[in-house]
């Protein structure tokens, strides 16, 4: 299909799962149809980006006063790799680690934590969720006999890039990055980066702006 | 102050933190000066845009070939809140809270979280980094004895609205929402929303368009 070769700008990847979560809740509603006007006010943008967004992947079809939101929410899961059903281990099981395995929003979106691993004696062989902690010292075996898509690093700073270099090598397309370090994605992985300090820093930015 | 009057795009708030983060690294590196090419290499905007961005704060005062990265930091931490010393309460000390009150990034932005609750009995008077976790139903009484700027909600979906509203009417300034539910901004609080899955998602996104 020639819309999949269109590179697509970085902004419009990051509005997708935005589109995806608010037709989701519009779904959960019972929904069935948005008018782009609405979907425009939802999102904060113009139906004209809306457009220009959706264009880069066909277009998806909006007929008439609006979209069908079954059909657009499927055509998403499609783009974002929800029906993939990808695996993922988490790196790192302490409290983060945790709360990761344990995110509804996970599961929901079609991910599947399969394997958890920790270097400290006092967590390995617990339970994270119904996932076993092993020691990290089997990750490569681990990785070896199951299908793993996606790391998610919850791990501290000093071990991050030993870590990923070697989940790497291993043939990990996916690395979820929690562990402040900016690892830098290549032809062979992708890598997101999680700075859950940029969203307090923004908010504190507002409200100190607001006091002023 | 004329810059202060300025309405700063959510683009450019959003560029805010990833600034501070990036000179905040190269202050920890001992690096005292940066050109505009090499920070806008490492943001991956045009050193245009980065004026730009600046000049709705009066500009910075860059000089010759490039910007001071001490005074920038300095800058920065202002308009970011980091100098204001924010106090923040957490509100649901499961997992999630309790990662959130041992994150690194937010005490080094100069927040301290002063306060825990939870309306779980198993949880009640236990510690959370250094923090007690208190009875939700003292979260009323805490409020009025404390100066508390933020509460970070990181509560099951079902509570939000009703423990946001009731913050709100207690005249909390900013919520820290971990809570899937979709907060609004008003007037009188500014309230980010965080969504975790979105950087899932746009990684899961990248994967799967590589793999197709």
């Amino acid at each position: 299909m020639d819309s999949k070769e269109k590179k697509v700008p970085e902004v419009v990847i990051r509005r997708l799962p935005r589109y995806y979560r608010y037709l989701d809740e519009l779904a959960r509603e019972g929904k069935t149809r948005i008018s782009s006007n609405a979907l425009s006010k939802k999102m904060g943008v113009t139906a004209s980006q809306i457009r220009q967004d959706f264009n880069y992947f066909g277009g998806f079809g909006q007929q008439g006063y609006g979209y069908n939101i079954i059909n657009l929410l499927d055509e998403l899961k499609k783009l974002l790799g929800v029906t993939r059903g990808y695996n993922a281990i988490i790196v790192g099981a302490g409290h983060l680690g945790h709360a990761l395995t344990n995110y509804a929003g996970i599961k929901r979106r079609g991910f599947k934590i399969i394997g958890a691993f920790d270097n400290d004696t006092q967590k390995i062989g617990k339970d994270l969720c119904g996932v076993k902690i092993s020691d990290i010292k089997n990750i490569e075996s681990f990785i070896k006999k199951n299908d793993v898509d996606i790391a998610i690093l919850s791990l501290p700073r000093e071990n991050t890039q030993e870590v990923a270099d070697k989940l790497i090598g291993m043939g990990i397309k996916g690395l979820w990055n929690f562990s402040f370090v900016e690892l830098e994605s290549n032809d062979k992985v992708v890598i997101e980066n999680v700075h859950l300090t940029d969203s307090l820093m923004a908010l504190s930015f507002k409200m100190n702006r607001n006091e002023e």
